[in-house]
């Protein structure tokens, strides 16, 4: 069996680099070796010997002794950069950046292809959950009905506070703060935007779509009002982020990023705290589910590392979905099962909505459930106001059977509201 | 990409074959093809074109035309001729009889081996969940530290109907058999050895050990009593049928299958009814859990696609493991903590206990929790009496730091009992 001997070139010694340089000390069996680490501020100290860094990342790229470059920095542009020029001079490349390789993956497609270099990334989605090394390697026939997950910790934590310690928004944020589950800046991970990049690499290795970012339906968490815990509790669900795709007819998918609730029985609830979970559907096999922690130093470290042997192997993605006879594609034109609340219901656009089938006011909040084109919502914002939170019912995408049923109800309610 | 078209050769047309014919018939993607199937009985009627079928197994091994052997039957030592033949007729095999794999580890890897041939077999251990695939390929660094699985879906569902219905085994029994989650001979089950069987497989991919049925501690459900429940539910516990395994100094690993008390908060209490679940601990990613479907015509005929969808790549198993530089030894020079019940604790051969740490006698049942070396479970029979019970205690393994401690407890309640 022919192994690589690795020489690591490492780009970044912040909690992730720091950490993968400690879990590699510890695993002598790997045999890889990091040879030099390029950093930004070479004032900082170092938990490691001062020979091995250095300010000037071209050193590690022109290194011909160097044959991985491991890329675990912040800097979107940057770490582009160096992963592109990594791949033209015939390194292998490991990356965690996951918005620079959700922005930039129609880019490093091409260049892996034209290379012929290995570009690993299982760090980037989930962590330690190996989701993408088993979508490309298990799910890789034409059988994955549908793909959720909780992918992003921060917001999870969030929402796993606000229902059993009954805080509200600010508060469980200030806790995730000052635990470290969410940044001083927390705007990437509770407007959803660290989930959807995560969701647009699944989707490439799960279903072969290579989308971009203004492409799929993303709303975060932080409009939600108390009133919404209350509503998904006394249905004994649960508001969870949840990253969402569902294979329909024709090869189409469909796919966005929003809150939802969840239901009791879903392993989805299963996930708390700063844990990620993913249920995958397969035409024949029901649903697995894959839960385990998705950030934090070791758990990025690991799924780093486990990447790193899979080069000693010579793996590469195949990203056999993209390569398929009839590649599939996203479908925006649907019609999407919601929860609307806010604090007068006449402020809000109905004859947006496709229907009504419930409607309340309350003194603490008035709410709707109903239905809508996910298009009125990708073009309209009124339901990103402040003042309105939007949480997608548990199956939300309404199937050509429910429609007629619905459509005569909703008509029977129209009197009403 | 290279890619083999796939001529199949079907051995075996019992719920997983004729599963596998009819997903495969809705899954022309993966451009495979039945050439023949081979049955033992021609006289019983068949969902299939009569002309696909053969009472001779010859006809598929020596048909240059077949490149992919895939064998569902249930007779071991048959299944173990089919498929050693073919691999040394130079075909792919793909097998879900974990029995005859378990059993003939040995011989198959050799012939793996010699023949260069790939021989897989996911649908033999948790059917679709891809934990084979998942230890071969992302744990095959040296990081696992623990691997516990649910791996029999029928001891699991009568637990579950045993703690949620308040039912006793033999009513339990009854109900999953009338379910078909039970078969009408329930031994291989509800003794351990289809649980113990996929644990040997699995501790070959995981920890590169090769293991014979016994040198594994066993003891399956069958006499569980009411009180052991009861116990487990003050606990706020639950009893499980665990495989376990651990890693221990010195590249040694303790692994068995046995009643086990799981705590809330283990993944594996999250397993109900016929479902399976695995919870992998590895040292730097704190811990995974998946969970599937791990029996049934569909789950099962997935599982098997999904390896003649790997097949198609000219994937095989690498075993990585078991040719690392330092092999990992199953170690049986074991402390455990257990507790045991029975009508009159002073039956027991008390002597035999390392310790006592508890001991408790009631009305309906008597029990103690202690420890005990697991050699002298291997080697004595009084625990497997159907008047008692022995179940592990959630953390089953005593390492050396405990023992100290837990000694000196033992030598204050030696007065006692």
């Amino acid at each position: 069996m022919a192994t690589n001997q690795l020489v690591i070139g490492l780009v970044g010694f912040g909690v992730v680099g720091e950490g993968l340089y400690r879990v590699l000390n510890q695993t002598p069996s790997l045999s890889a070796r990091i040879k030099k680490i390029a950093i930004r501020d070479p004032a900082k100290r170092r938990n490691a010997p001062a020979a091995l860094f250095t300010t000037d990342v071209n050193e590690l790229l022109n290194d011909r002794d160097i044959n991985v470059i491991v890329e675990v920095i912040d800097d979107t542009e940057a770490a582009y950069q160096i992963v592109s020029t990594a791949l033209k001079n015939g390194k292998q490349v490991v990356s965690a950046s996951k918005k620079m390789l959700a922005l930039h993956l129609p880019e490093l497609l091409e260049l892996q292809q034209t290379t012929g270099a290995s570009l690993l990334y299982e760090a980037a989605a989930c962590a330690s959950i190996p989701v993408i090394r088993n979508l490309e390697e298990y799910y890789d026939n034409d059988l994955l009905q549908g793909l959720r997950g909780i992918v992003n910790g921060s917001t999870n934590y969030i929402l796993t506070r606000i229902k059993e310690d009954g805080l509200d928004f600010r508060e469980a944020l200030l806790g995730a703060q000052q635990l470290g589950f969410a940044e001083s800046d927390p705007r990437l991970d509770v407007e959803g935007w660290d989930a959807l990049y995560k969701w647009i690499l699944l989707l490439a290795h799960g279903y072969g779509l290579v989308l971009k970012p203004e492409e799929l339906l993303l709303h975060g968490i932080t409009h939600l009002h108390p009133g919404d815990t209350a509503f998904a509790a006394a249905r004994d669900q649960e508001i969870k982020l949840v990253a969402f795709a569902r294979k329909l007819e024709n090869q189409q998918v469909a796919a966005f990023v929003l809150p939802q609730l969840v239901e009791k029985n879903d392993p989805l609830s299963l996930v708390k705290n700063e844990y990620n979970g993913v249920v995958l559907e397969s035409q024949f096999a029901d649903r697995q589910f894959f839960s385990g922690k998705g950030a934090g130093s070791f758990p990025t470290a690991s799924a780093v590392l486990s990447d790193l042997a899979a080069l000693r192997y010579g793996y590469r993605y195949e990203y056999k979905k993209l390569n398929g006879p009839v590649p599939h594609r996203l479908n925006n034109d649907l019609l999407l099962r919601v929860y609307i609340s806010c604090n007068d219901l006449r402020s809000l656009p109905r004859e947006q909505l496709e229907w009504i089938d419930e409607w309340h006011a309350g003194e603490q909040r008035q709410y709707l459930v109903g239905a809508i084109r996910l298009t009125v919502l990708l073009r309209e914002s009124w339901w990103k106001d402040p003042g309105v939170s939007l949480v997608l019912l548990p199956d939300p995408v309404v199937e050509d059977a429910g429609v007629r049923e619905l459509k005569k109800r909703s008509l029977e309610l129209a009197g009403v509201f």
